[in-house]
């Protein structure tokens, strides 16, 4: 154990925490094609949280296919996969679990 | 190595997969005293994504607040805060940051 009382708590923190293992984007669906960045993301230990309401606008029978898609993907790679409200939905990689309890859904 | 050959694909990926290391909760802010629920969790490496609009409804001044305390508790705890839309907030724990990119805000 390190004597580390002279250092401030803030840098004391930034200096012992581990470098950041996740990242959390959230941007809007637009086209089926985006799909694929999506799928790269989350391999790449991203969670992505979807607005769905531009390619819903567009193409609902698009926005079918792609959110069957995208939770086969999840699915498959050991994520997980939700909604959100009414617009988005949320896609997580594997050891970020989505909490379904009894306050889970906040619509 | 354990022969698991006869184990189907997807419990074969349970038990093989680490424990899941980050959760992540959805639910509304309705009352200002919900904040510490909100704080043990983000403790508890659990993301919050925390819909605004009931507090907003019922108390503006109150939802202010709550968004300071919120701000000044994800950062000196090394997390990250940020709006999601119109109607929601996410708060991380360390180790899981929020991307600002050029699609990053999608309202």
């Amino acid at each position: 154990m390190v004597d580390s009382s002279a250092v401030p708590e803030r840098s004391k923190q930034e200096q012992e925490a581990p470098p950041a293992e996740v990242f959390l984007k959230a941007f809007p669906l637009k086209d089926k094609s985006e799909i694929d960045r999506v799928k790269d993301d989350v391999k790449n230990n991203t969670i992505v949280i979807l607005k769905i309401t531009p390619l819903a606008r567009k193409n609902v029978e698009e926005l079918k296919d792609a959110v069957e898609q995208l939770t086969v993907f999840a699915t498959s790679l050991g994520g997980d996969i939700a909604r959100l409200g009414e617009e988005r939905i949320i896609i997580t990689p594997p050891r970020v679990r989505i909490w379904r309890g009894e306050r889970a859904v906040d619509t």
